[in-house]
């Protein structure tokens, strides 16, 4: 632990004697993250993407091989009070329930319609894709997409009284923009259905729809009045849960990506895979500590458990972004 | 019949007018697709790029949604006398038989030993990939892609007498080239596993490994000798057929692309989704007409049989790409 804080210690000093070496890159990424504190977290990200960006330098890495996989809930945006995928599902089931009685007493409809979150958050990725599967099978994959864009344009966080769409951590967004600016190319992992996020994410984080990887139901392929289209059917197809996400990153992309944000251990696995590659990489963990800002929890949790994760975080020397310590601002302005 | 002869007339005559009146764009296209004869299809093509590309056009598409997808085996290259991925399997199994004594009896191994390939053929996706499940099972993603890699330094068509990678047909090349450089991204479909494609897929066709949609394998994530890795097991993950295809492209990509090109019944649907899309888009056939050149088969063909998809493109006005009118060039110099 002293060991640790005396490491810290250096490093923040050479991250002041860097401001004044750093190259032209590195010096717009300082710019450009202004929510970002000065000190070791923002020169460690800031040091990682002036090694792989330096042409002839020993850790450079070409444009193309700059992958970046960046987990949503809790590390985009907030995750609670719900997950937004869950807050979605909770109010397309009490819509629908009166069309199916059976919910109410089939899990985790159930839990839906009583909006009980700690149920739900122990039904994990299974519950959320059999919610998907249960209120929106017979849709055609256009009828879901406006289905969600049109929930979307009402629904509020309750906490933070802004649209979903709005959410998105301003130091994070800051990020993602460096990152693009230096060439990478950025993946949003999800637990739940890649669909539900597809339709919005490009417009709230500037990632394209085929950029989101994630689970998936089962699609049946039909003609209807004469038009091809895709028939959502109420089975998983393609589960991503958290010890699968090396597995789900790879089936999508084929490459072990060389950058990788999380914030609770539903993210160690992608953590570990990407710090464990060849070469240089990063593997940054977005820690909740700031309760007034946003919100505050770690190794209990609830949506987003941070124990295990934490602990490797800590053993391997990955890179810890404490809200508290090292961002000033948390959101855009509302509106905005 | 004789009506489609009359419009086809039709069109190439309008082909000739246009070449005096169409944009920049189109005139960059005719230069790149030098292999293409002047006609009908080539004006086809031509056509529809300018539509979605010509901004203020009642027909124009964001460059963020021209998306094309391009089945892999007898679209982009020959599938004859076997498919690449297939004669690297039957490569491969004939290498480790005799470490599998049981793979003698055992389908579809035994027909691989045999270099069966009408059981091959009828075993379909299948049987790919369970071919695919034995030869790789226990290697790290890593190492099989050192093996495809070394095994294509000296594989070669035997027909065709040059490297599998430089097995594209040239017009198709071009026609990558020229929707790249008119803001398409391309996706290329394959029936087997992604994982062979996706290491040498950019080196010959430009596309990079991400851009790969196809079937896999399950894997196994694990630490070993400390470092995680994903070990392939011997099972099917996601299995890529052609009924499959409109499915298989949207859990990647999550939009219906507006262009699609493919040469047999497999790509029928993928087709048929694409062509039914909103808006303008592109279904092209490539017709093997060419034996002199490269092959020539269609209704009964063997890998491509050419049939249903056939009927669907008479029927519907896809574009047909006839090689022996279409084409003027098949290959690229080997070496090049």
């Amino acid at each position: 632990m002293h060991c640790r804080i005396a490491a810290r210690a250096l490093t923040a000093a050479a991250a002041l004697v860097g401001a004044f070496i750093l190259p032209a890159a590195t010096a717009r990424g300082a710019d450009t993250l202004r929510s970002w504190n000065t000190g070791p977290t923002k020169f460690a990200v800031l040091q990682f993407v002036r090694d792989v960006t330096t042409a002839g330098g020993a850790d450079f890495v070409p444009p193309g091989e700059r992958i970046a996989v960046f987990s949503h809930d809790g590390t985009l945006c907030p995750e609670l009070p719900a997950p937004v995928e869950l807050a979605f599902l909770m109010d397309r089931v009490k819509a629908l329930a009166p069309k199916h009685p059976r919910w109410k007493s089939k899990e985790p409809f159930r839990s839906a319609i009583a909006k009980d979150l700690k149920r739900l958050a122990a039904a994990g990725t299974r519950g959320i894709m059999d919610l998907e599967g249960g209120v929106a099978a017979g849709m055609s994959a256009e009828e879901y997409e406006e289905t969600v864009v049109h929930w979307l344009e009402k629904a509020r966080n309750p906490r933070l009284a802004r649209p979903y769409t709005q959410c998105g951590l301003l130091p994070m967004l800051e990020l993602l923009d460096f990152l693009r600016a230096s060439g990478f190319k950025i993946y949003i992992v999800v637990r739940g259905d890649a669909a539900f996020f597809r339709p919005w994410v490009e417009n709230t984080y500037g990632v394209p729809p085929e950029q989101v990887i994630g689970s998936s139901v089962k699609t049946r392929y039909t003609l209807r009045k004469g038009t091809p289209v895709l028939i959502r059917r109420p089975e998983v197809d393609v589960l991503e849960d958290g010890p699968g996400r090396p597995q789900a990153i790879f089936r999508a992309i084929g490459r072990r990506p060389i950058a990788a944000f999380g914030n609770t251990d539903a993210d160690l696995e992608m953590l570990e895979w990407v710090a464990g590659g060849e070469g240089k990489h990063l593997a940054l963990l977005v820690h909740h500590t700031n309760g007034g800002n946003e919100f505050s929890y770690d190794r209990k949790g609830s949506f987003g458990r941070l124990d295990k994760a934490w602990d490797a975080a800590r053993k391997r020397g990955w890179t810890i972004a404490d809200m508290t310590k090292d961002w000033n601002r948390f959101f855009q302005k509302a509106g905005k």
